[in-house]
Order: C-alpha cells, then sequence, then structure tokens
C-alpha cells in the first residue's frame, strides 16, 4: 500500500502567546515539527507539544530556526556554518529533553523558514545542519525540501533522508518552489490543491507553472493549520488520500 | 584513598563577550558546570566548553539558571515549579547534544545563581528540578548545597546526589552559607581557607562563624576561575588536598 | 462636569504574535498604554500602535514592564531599585520616539504586571519609578493604583499623578485590590460592576469585600480589550458614564 | 583653525559583561557612539556611558544595531526598510532618554555593524535610518562613511550629515573600505597611520590600495579602544593631529 506522511509546523506559540490550532491539527498529521525556543516556541509549549503529538499518535521531530523570535525565523540572516551547526544542535537537544522525558523517539528535522530556505540552495548550510543532526543522533530523518541541496547533504552526511512537497504551492521546472513574491505562487483552489497532492504522492509528478513535467520525490506533505480553513484543507487532504488507497503514517515508517 | 571532586561553573562567555579563564581552569578542576544559554553561554561557546573540558579530561555537567542573560540568572525570578522543571529540560537536552556529540556523557546537574540558592530552601522548586533532571536522564548526578532542599529532593526522585561546599565562604550553624551580604561571608585568607577546606573534606566537618563544629557531606568542592588570583587559588587548593592524600576525582567516581 | 479617564493596556502583540483588539478598544477608551518592548510590544508594533492612538484621539503612555517576555512581565524579579529606574528610562525613551515621530506627546507613564504590583507596595521600587519619569520629562503623569506607594512616590518626585480603579475587581478595606488568588476577587457581573464604577467615580468610594464604605481617588478606570465580551464591557461602561454625565477624556484633561 | 571629531563606539558592555575601556578612551576622543540595546549595551550600561561621556566633555551619540546581541550586530539580516526604521527610532527614544536625564543633548546617530555596512551600499536602508533620525528629532547629525548612501540619504532627508574615516583602514578607487577578508585591508603600522590620518584631515585625500589619489570628506574620526594598544593608537592620533594644528572638537562643531 502507497504511505505518505503528513507535517505541520506546531508548537509555535510563546509564552502568553498563542499561535496555530495543534490539538486540531493533531487529529489529521502524522509528523509534528516542534518550535525549539529561537524563532518560535519556548520550553513550556514544547512539553505541552510533545504530550499532545504523543497523545495524537503523531511523531515527533525539531524545528530549528534562526534565533530571531521577532521576526519568527522568516528573515535571512549571514551565520557561519558553524555557527547554524551549533544553533541547530542546541535545539535538536532541547526538544530531545522533551521527547526522551515522554519517552518518544525524536523522529526527525526539519529547518525552519528562512534556515529552510536557505539551506535548500546554500550546500555548507545545508552540510552544517546534516552534520549537526547526524552528530546528536545519527538515527534522525532529516525532511527537507524535496530534491533540495538539503537532501543531499543529509545523504552525504549518512542520513535517513525525507523529501516534503507542498499541496499548495506552485513549482517551477527544476523542482523549486515559485517565489511567494511572484504572482501564482499560492494555489488556492482546493480542488487543484487535491489532485496535485494525490500526483505528487501516487505519480511522483508535478506540473510546473511553466508546464514541465517534474519528477518529484514526496516522502512527506507539508500542511498548515494555523487557521480554521487550514485545518479544513488538511483534513480534505487527509481524506482524499485515504480515497485513494493512500496510507498516511509517521516517516519513520517510509523512509 | 579519600575522593573529592572539584567543580567550576565554565562556558559564561555569550557571543562577542568573554568571561572566564575555561582553559586554564580545566587543568585544576575534575568537573565543569557549562552554562546553558539561559542566564549566560551560547551554542558555539557550549560546544567549545564541551570540546575543551573533554580534553583535559574534565566531566560535564549543566549549569541551568533562569533566563535572565541580563541579571546573568543572579536575580531570583518568581517562577512557578512546573516552569522552571521545563526549563531546567530545556537545558539540560541543549547541553546533552553537545555531550553527546563529543562522545561524553552528562555528568551531573547543578543550578546556576538564584536558582541554585532558591531551592537550596524551596522544596518544590527544588523537586521540581529533580524530577527534570529524572525525566531527562536518571544517571544524571544532582550537584547542590550540601544538606539542602535540593540534595534532598534529588533523593526522593531516585537521583544520585552530591553535596557541595564552598572553601572561601562561612557557614552558619544550620549549614547554611553566611549571606554575601553579612561581614565575614567571604574568607579571604588563602591559608584558613586552604584548612577549612581539608577539614570538611577529611573530617566532614566545618566551624560555623559563630563557633559551633557543623557537620557536612563534602563530594565537591566549588572553585571559581575568572581571574588570575581565583586560579592560583584553585591550583593551590589542588595541591594542598593532593598533599593531603586526598585525590582529585570526577563526582562520577565518588557519588 | 464630572470627567474621567478610560484606560487600557495595548500594543502587546509582538513579531508574528498578536494580542489585543487595539483598534476596536481605542474606539471607547481616552488613554492608551502602550507596551515598550521588555515584556511585550516590539518597535513595529508600538509605532503602530501610537498611529491608531492618534487616529482615534486616545492619548498615549508608555507601559515599561520587566524584561521578560517569556512571562508577559507577570512574574516578580528582585530587580535594584537602580535596574528598575534605568529599565523605567529606557522604555520611557524608546516610545517617546514613537510619539515625538507622531507628533503628539507622551502622556503617561503606568507600570505594568509585575512592576505595577510590586511598586504599589515597595516604596523604593515606586520611588525608581518615579525618578525615572521625572528624569525623562517631569510633564509626564505618573498613573498608578490610588493610594498607593507608587502614586505616593509621584508626588514626591513632583509629578503629576493619577489614580486608577477597577471595575470588575474587588477591593479590601484597607483600598487595595483583593489579590485574584482569592475567591470574590473579580465582579463577573455587568451590571454590579457599572454600579460600582459609577460610584468610585460621583462619590469616590467603594464597599470593601468586608463591608467597609473605602474612600478612593479615580481618576482613570482600567479596561481590558483583548476578547470579544471585554470589548463589550469596555463599551458598557463607556456608555453608562456618559448617560451618567461622566466625561470620558483623557488623564491630561482630569489631573 | 582645521577641525575635526575623533569618535568611538562605547557602552558595549552587558549585564556581567565587560566590552572597552570606556573611561580610559574618553580622554581621548570628542564623540562616543553609545550602543542601545539591541546588540550590545543594556539601560544600565547606557545610563553610565552617558555620565562617563558627559563628565569627559564627549558628545554623545546613539549607536543603532540589529537585534542580534548574539552576533554583536555584525552579521547581516534581510529586515524590510520599514523594519529598520523602527528599529532606529526606538533605539535612538531609548538613549534619548538617558541624554535628557543627563542633560545633555543627543548629537548624533551612527548605525552599527552590519546595519552600517550594509546602509553604506542600500539607499532603501540608508533611507529609512535617515528618516528615523528625522522623525525623532532633525537636529541629530547623521554620521556614516564618507561619501556613502548613508550619508547621501541624510541629506535628503534633510539632516546634517557628517563623513567618517578610518585611521588604519586601507581604501579602494571608488572610496569604500578594502574589505577585512582582503589583504592588506587594516594598516597596522602605526606611523603609516598618522599619516594617513593627518592627510585625509588635512588634503582631504587618501592614497587607495591601488594607487589612485581619492577625495574623501573627513569629519570624524573612527577609534577603537578595547585594548591597551589601541587606547595608545588613540593617545597617539589626538597627540599627532593638535601637533599639526588640528583642533579636536565634537562633531555639532563641525557640520
Amino acid at each position: 500500500m502507497l504511505k505518505i506522511d503528513l507535517n505541520s509546523d506546531l508548537g509555535e506559540s510563546f509564552g502568553a502567546y498563542k499561535i496555530g490550532m495543534d490539538a486540531d491539527i493533531l487529529q489529521y498529521v502524522s509528523s509534528a515539527n516542534v518550535a525549539c525556543g529561537f524563532h518560535a516556541g519556548d520550553p513550556i509549549v514544547m512539553e505541552e507539544t510533545v504530550r499532545l503529538a504523543k497523545k495524537a499518535g503523531a511523531a515527533v521531530g525539531a524545528h530549528p530556526g534562526y534565533p530571531d523570535l521577532q521576526g519568527f525565523g522568516r528573515r535571512n540572516m549571514i551565520c557561519t556554518p558553524k555557527e547554524v551547526k551549533a544553533y541547530v544542535k542546541y535545539q535538536l537537544g532541547a526538544l530531545l529533553a522533551f521527547t526522551r522525558a515522554a519517552g518518544i523517539p525524536l523522529q526527525h528535522c526539519k529547518p525552519h523558514g528562512a534556515l529552510y530556505n536557505m539551506a535548500a540552495k546554500d550546500k555548507a548550510l545545508a552540510a552544517a545542519i546534516a552534520e549537526a543532526v547526524a552528530d546528536v543522533d545519527a538515527g534522525i530523518i532529516l525532511l527537507g525540501l524535496a530534491g533540495s541541496a538539503m537532501t543531499e547533504a543529509g545523504k552525504e552526511a549518512g542520513l535517513r533522508i525525507a523529501g516534503e512537497v507542498f499541496a499548495d504551492r506552485a513549482y517551477q521546472a527544476d523542482g523549486s518552489l515559485v517565489p511567494r513574491s511572484m504572482p501564482g505562487a499560492v494555489i488556492h483552489d482546493m480542488e487543484e490543491a487535491l489532485s496535485r497532492t494525490v500526483r505528487m504522492v501516487k505519480e511522483g509528478i508535478v506540473t510546473a507553472v511553466t508546464g514541465e513535467t517534474v519528477p518529484l520525490t514526496a516522502d512527506s506533505i507539508c500542511v498548515h493549520g494555523d487557521n480554521p480553513s487550514a485545518l479544513a484543507f488538511v483534513k480534505a487532504i487527509r481524506e482524499r488520500l485515504e480515497t485513494e488507497g493512500v496510507s498516511v503514517v509517521p516517516l519513520s515508517v517510509i523512509v
């Protein structure tokens, strides 16, 4: 039976500040990317998110970002690979404390925001992240943009890697995402998004904005759950995949 | 042969800011308490401190503090036990990433500054810290003020505990330290400090400021190394102990 | 005509994190207490909040707090008066930049959360805050709990002071608030809250939980606006006051 | 009589962390660039630095940076002009509180580190900084790299501007600095640095690494004072300038 993982960024609240509908989204996703306190999240939030994920049966992964709470980790920062490597180790370890306390494994690591985007193209940055993961626990799966420098670096570091695809984003002919600043970057029609998702999962291909058929390795689909309509979308994706005979399971079952 | 541990707070630099003579002090101590990024330290500093400690043959422990970099963790903050527990877990995990990467164990945990002082007297806070340690790794030794609520809580949580004594501090009749705000709190005469240290280690007793003989469990002696004269003092303590037939070894050999 | 100020804590969002219904609440209050980046708020949020307040015709004041974003400034921190004085100056100045840029005065200063509560009782802390205000601009009104050490310190520093009362909080016989940890601390019945408010404003008295009639100097009423029902409450208070012939005006018109 | 300003970055300590020899350097410089808490400095340090500068007779300016304490403001961050504008306002205001309290003017604003370097070339960033200064107080002088986008933007914003030159840095033919990553970027020979400085001040020219004679507007010379040899260098520059008949005075006397 065909298998796919659904992952979502969770645990992004901070102190008195609440973001996301974590308990709801956890009903539908198989893997939770938990913020680790640099761009979002705090120790109380991390503990609670791990508890919720465990209860819902979702696997837990680290979602490390740049040390930029004010910018939510979405602003490029020019850090050295040495700095990035240490930042990723630190955040992995911090989350590891909570997964150990909860008696569950730390399944994967998926960089966040600007770090994710920069490491998808920058080999030195990608290598720093992959080495950080390997140094802390070589059993952790590295989740990154399918076919990017990030997953390539994971392979070179000897890690299990997983390629991520996006249900609601347009692709370019080279397999990269159409930048959000460009028209057509986001696919707003739910039916179209669902069809594309099924095709990526079942056939391993997507149609680029310029018409080409692009091959993609889809191990996991990234979904958002920070508002009611996003939640409805997640539910619809999960149902459609199951209807199509695709089983939604955590990454560790797939790669 | 009588054994004792010498511990020192290290890894307290932050970014461009340097504090301490870590490489020098590591020539003489057997256990390093490494700051974990809340009151001092950062990922780059933690990585480097673990490397230096490993190279010098000193054991590594976590030195978690309040989230107060501006106050260096020395200001009392009224946090709930739930908050403190999560903060300690987070910091333990963060350091664990670096000890795992270095292939050495995380030997112990010693709270820092205001957290140390408050947990020496506050049972709920002490329990929160002890439980955090037990949840992350029950093999980690909890190091706290000898005979305090902190070590008591460690016992109750099923941890190995270690009692810390101070070479250069005066004691009260109940075994607590004379507060720094009071006259005579600090012993400036090196010879007197050395004699007292030997007596605490060999006989398990110290003379209180009020004259009473106070029993103490001395598993580890806290030494400072942030200036040349402190470093000279550490060297002198180590030499005197060895002259007196006391072996300086990491905590894990003792408790 | 009788006059009263309605004040609310605003500008508490931070980066991607949103708190409060600032634009809505500004339709009803006459003074906005704007967070200054220590316990909440950031430069972008401060700029926007000042713009919204100016547009709505509400006066702007600073709402300085402890440097504790993770605890939203609600946790007691034991800082020295010297530290508190410098922290308040810094935050006052930071907001002053935005009021100057907007061409409006910085009307008042009201400490936040734990700083507010501690300074209501601690004379040294209250004096530190009052002196900070006087040092930055002696024309700024100091807003604090009516009849507290805070307003007393403001008088001694030569400042104009304003006493704040709470529409939905129970009072003790000495004029202090019933702590939130005690039963009956919050008045949930809107009609009762409205009646009490009118009586505090028109007669300068309130009935304590223990039955005594307590005199109060009510220059401003603190209202919350962080959820739809709180907003409805603010609207009701404003309407009731106006029905009772009380004019809602900024503090600078009153004291 | 020919006049020049000597400026230095001061107030860069933070909490328990000490950087710089501020009291010493203030004996020789005419303008102090005071860190404002984002990349360095804290309220206590700012207050003390303003006090020291006032005592030494040096003028005070703001030294705003990126919100990156861990990177000391030296790492490029991709912030929007709107963000940068708000960050600069906030920091200017924060320092303004301390200069007002001390009864001295806020003479100038000089961006720090990565912000300085980026704004020297990026017109939108430079305009954001200049507008922030103009919005807070149009009387504040904007100090930037001589002949850069920064000083150009200051002119367009209607500000008084001042061009900064470096005693110990090599220049390229277009008037920009030779990047530190290139050989010969820093001039280590003190006599050569002194001669170049005098020539820049008296003749308004410098010889580029490639041999060209480059015209420069030298209103202020940047000097460092974070170690004993830097301090000796500052003293030597001041003495040489005075020997050459150049008077060292604050920027406000010059532009």
